[in-house]
């Protein structure tokens, strides 16, 4: 896997782009002098755990023929106090249509961070991982 | 943190976005069926890890009055063979004009990557990470 990151403007505004040429923008918090206004690196952290669990999710709930019409994940997390200021806990509340089963989602959702999920495998064992279902309409 | 994951495509496109009103498109690999050509989750996770360090960095350099002209990371990682597949190396190295001291550099990286990189802090213990400076002209 390779990666760049480049700085396109003060303070600390960056670029990031990946093989494919796909890019984003990263700034830091107002708080130290960043704009404030793009993703931040903790939100990627806690976006790229959301979406592989929810990639590894559909992709058994495919193999077992099923495909949600609706599937989102909303993401709370929070950090410990002082510096540096880890996750101590990310919430995921996967939201799907309400022809999904629950208890074969949380089943999917086990497998997922337990045994597939590569961010989840990468991550501090300290950082407790919940999730919840809400059946949407 | 509250984050928002919204599948937006078959089989597994999705967008991830922050309350800022900044999204952006995440997908699998083609190998398991994604479109193979947006961000992958292991890719964000690289990507916040370098972009914690490089504020971090360029945050400490503020305070002692430098600016680097041209700063950015280039990244290599590796993950193990098997499932789940997590990262066992990523390496930095970091590309910065030639006006900047190597080893006030190299004191800096190490301050974030042992003390102030809340990205760093919230990863696994067994990921090994190596920098490295190259100078640019």
């Amino acid at each position: 896997m390779k990666l760049k990151l480049t700085k396109v403007g003060e303070p600390f505004l960056f670029e990031f782009s990946n093989s494919n040429g796909n890019s984003l923008k990263i700034d830091a918090a107002s708080v130290i002098g960043g704009g404030g206004n793009e993703f931040r690196p903790m939100e990627l952290l806690a976006g790229s755990l959301a979406s592989c669990m929810a990639i590894d999710v559909l992709h058994i709930l495919r193999k077992q023929r099923i495909s949600p019409k609706q599937f989102a994940v909303d993401i709370q997390a929070s950090r410990t106090e002082g510096v540096p200021s880890p996750f101590d806990s990310i919430v995921l509340t996967i939201q799907v249509s309400s022809e999904i089963d629950k208890s074969q989602l949380e089943r999917n959702i086990r497998l997922s961070l337990e045994k597939y999920c590569s961010v989840a495998a990468s991550l501090s064992k300290d950082i407790q991982i919940e999730t919840n279902i809400q059946h949407i309409s």
